[in-house]
């Protein structure tokens, strides 16, 4: 197992974790700037700031500090209700792989959908059977345009509190029984994103990691659970904060062969993005050390 | 399958659905009459609100009511950080068991505990699988009084969400693996509660249901999983309100053969237990009727 204790070469930032600093938006290039002063070498950013900054800007400064991308957050979102949705969702997907391509991200990370209409707080439908099977199409077109681009798509279960709105993907083990369905040859080209803070209470982590294998360890995120977590979305907490021994996760990990990045991927509406966002940053390398 | 719509026969309210209205604890035994004169034949009460009704003054309530109770909640919360917590634990839960019995209820329902000291915010330790295995030991000591008492014992896993202060027993799966170990048999001692809310996300839902099958099918309860969800604890929806496809749900256990009664489970901080609790109770009927 690696020994993060010493320094952060192996953190990632999500950008997610300082897209708001005292309450208000903290524009990516300043977080990149932020990131290369503090010798972090990794960055995951989201496709709305990358938008906001622009594309080219984005993948300039990106070169121009040397970043590599742990991910690229996200493509996804594949449930649809009906023939222009399909459509929408489709052509959307195709250019988050064109994006994360030009800003040579390790992966494509994809968040797969609730029920349609959800997430706007008005599911068209109840059944979540239906929605899985529009996440497994979808997932396969996408996965022939990855194929040619050569960009590896991560599926990442969310938890199970996320099944309605967000992803009905919602273990490790349904993740990986699509991953047998559409690539049974472990090609590399799909994959899973383990985030700590979905999988941790999986009382069958350990054995999925196991079978995940090297070849779909695509990327490990870290974060930590609240105790008591007070809100669904934006209550994360920063590693060592809560109840996920994350040390043990990446021995699961590690002992795999995974030898990537460690993202950290922190949502905190009420902590961590009311603060100065290099305070944050700061906090991040000093606990990725000490806890994960 | 049963049909639902013509009236309220197999429903059965849980008590906590009606613990405050207009914002103030409504007194156990008046929820027993309302139920009573509303023709509602079974209730599930919490152990609080029979403690402060008084134990022999319900059991009178419920014979005189003719009452049958669906389960009792509840017994459980067998994780522990010392030899004294483990005393506790085993003597609360035996005293769970005599009032189960005394009261003459179909079941004692399980939620097993979390992380030791988690849910008064103060985890002692991350280690969820010492957890679950104090829980299996919890059930096996407990379930040795249950069969002398002949109180079948439902193990409720719950929703992830609660994993780390609530229940570290977190699928159906997970919980039948626990049956499987304690009572191979199948004897009818040992088997789950299988709530909607906490198990509706699940995509081996169906084939975990089978696996249950009837001698373990020892209680169903009904709620609604809202979009979105304010609340990690206090947040459950009426029937109806949510994604929760309940009369699917239903199928699947009436297919296993599941003859008994639906129990209705909410707990709403914000809506519900606001409202005049004989308005809540005709609303349960309604939906009741209309959506399970």
């Amino acid at each position: 197992m690696r020994d993060f204790g010493a320094d952060h070469r192996w953190l990632s930032i999500n950008t997610a974790t300082v897209r708001k600093q005292n309450g208000h938006d903290w524009p990516l290039l300043q977080i990149l700037d932020a990131c290369a002063v503090r010798g972090i070498r990794a960055i995951a950013p989201w496709r709305d700031q990358v938008a906001a900054a622009g594309l080219a800007a984005t993948a300039r400064a990106v070169k121009a500090h040397g970043l590599k991308l742990s991910g690229y957050c996200r493509g996804g979102m594949f449930t649809y209700a009906d023939a222009a949705g399909r459509q929408a969702v489709r052509d959307d997907n195709r250019r988050a792989l064109d994006e994360a391509c030009e800003l040579g991200a390790a992966c494509l990370v994809l968040v797969v959908g609730g029920l349609p209409g959800a997430l706007a707080g008005k599911p068209v439908h109840k059944d979540i059977a239906a929605a899985r099977a529009q996440v497994a199409e979808g997932v396969a077109v996408l996965l022939a345009d990855a194929r040619e681009r050569g960009m590896p798509l991560a599926i990442e279960p969310l938890h199970p509190m996320y099944a309605a709105d967000r992803a009905c993907i919602n273990t490790l083990e349904q993740a990986l029984d699509l991953c047998d369905a559409l690539d049974p040859a472990r090609s590399g080209a799909l994959g899973v994103a383990v985030d700590a803070y979905h999988v941790w209470w999986d009382p069958k982590l350990a054995a999925m990691i196991e079978r995940t294998g090297r070849e779909r360890l695509l990327a490990l995120h870290v974060c930590d659970w609240l105790v008591p977590t007070r809100d669904l979305l934006e209550d994360r907490g920063m590693m060592g904060d809560g109840v996920i021994d994350l040390r043990a996760l990446r021995a699961l990990v590690e002992a795999q062969g995974y030898a990537g990045y460690s993202e950290v991927e922190i949502f905190s509406a009420r902590n961590w993005w009311q603060r100065d966002g290099g305070e944050v940053l700061d906090t991040c390398i000093e606990r990725h050390c000490r806890c994960v």
